[in-house]
């Protein structure tokens, strides 16, 4: 149902490079896609990932939102190569977005935003 | 002695986005400038940064050599924007390395003998 990325070998199953992560294909738990990751925030100290912003719709890149998730929301489904999101559509749509033109400095308050959503929705 | 880099206020010291971690600087334990990190192997299952690639030398991006090192091995310093790299110069030097046409597939068995040589030498 899904097609596989061309992606190198190297990133299938094991590392993708930090400029290799917008693109990777997202779905719901349905296995119905929902769109693409944009980018990961990592923390710069543990580098461990702790925001993924996805976008969702648009054609060609114009009229994209952005949902930015907690990194425990999503799973790596290697079959499909992608994550599986585990936020209901509805839920994720009534969370923090923004569009390509009001990108939100992604400082501590508005992570605190992002995570006090989805830890009052789980 | 060291300029921080012009980056916007989210990403000074909490989170930095997957697509502006090239370019991020990479100092000695010295505070010598060494190079920068060009990208971050992130672990697609768990979201952790597992290697970062440093690029060292050459001039406008031509002749530069790249350096894969365990995450490990890099230290955050928030004053300077930048990552301290706690390994020394000449063993850098000595360990696996590759140009920007010979780029390696990054699978498993390269990443082995990155780790393997950094815990050999350490």
């Amino acid at each position: 149902m899904t097609q596989p990325l061309d992606l190198p070998a190297e990133d299938v199953d094991f590392l993708i490079s930090s400029h290799k992560v917008d693109g990777t294909p997202v779905r719901t738990r349905d296995g119905v896609a929902l769109g693409a990751v944009s980018t990961f925030k990592i923390d710069r100290r543990t580098g461990q990932v702790t925001y993924v912003v996805l976008r969702i719709g648009g054609l060609l890149g114009i009229g994209q939102t952005f949902y930015p998730v907690p990194w425990s929301a999503l799973t790596y489904d290697a079959e499909n190569v992608g994550y599986v999101v585990s936020i209901d559509k509805r839920l994720l749509e009534g969370g923090p977005s923004f569009s390509g033109s009001t990108e939100p400095v992604f400082d501590r308050a508005y992570a605190g935003r992002v995570s006090s959503y989805y830890a009052s929705v789980a």
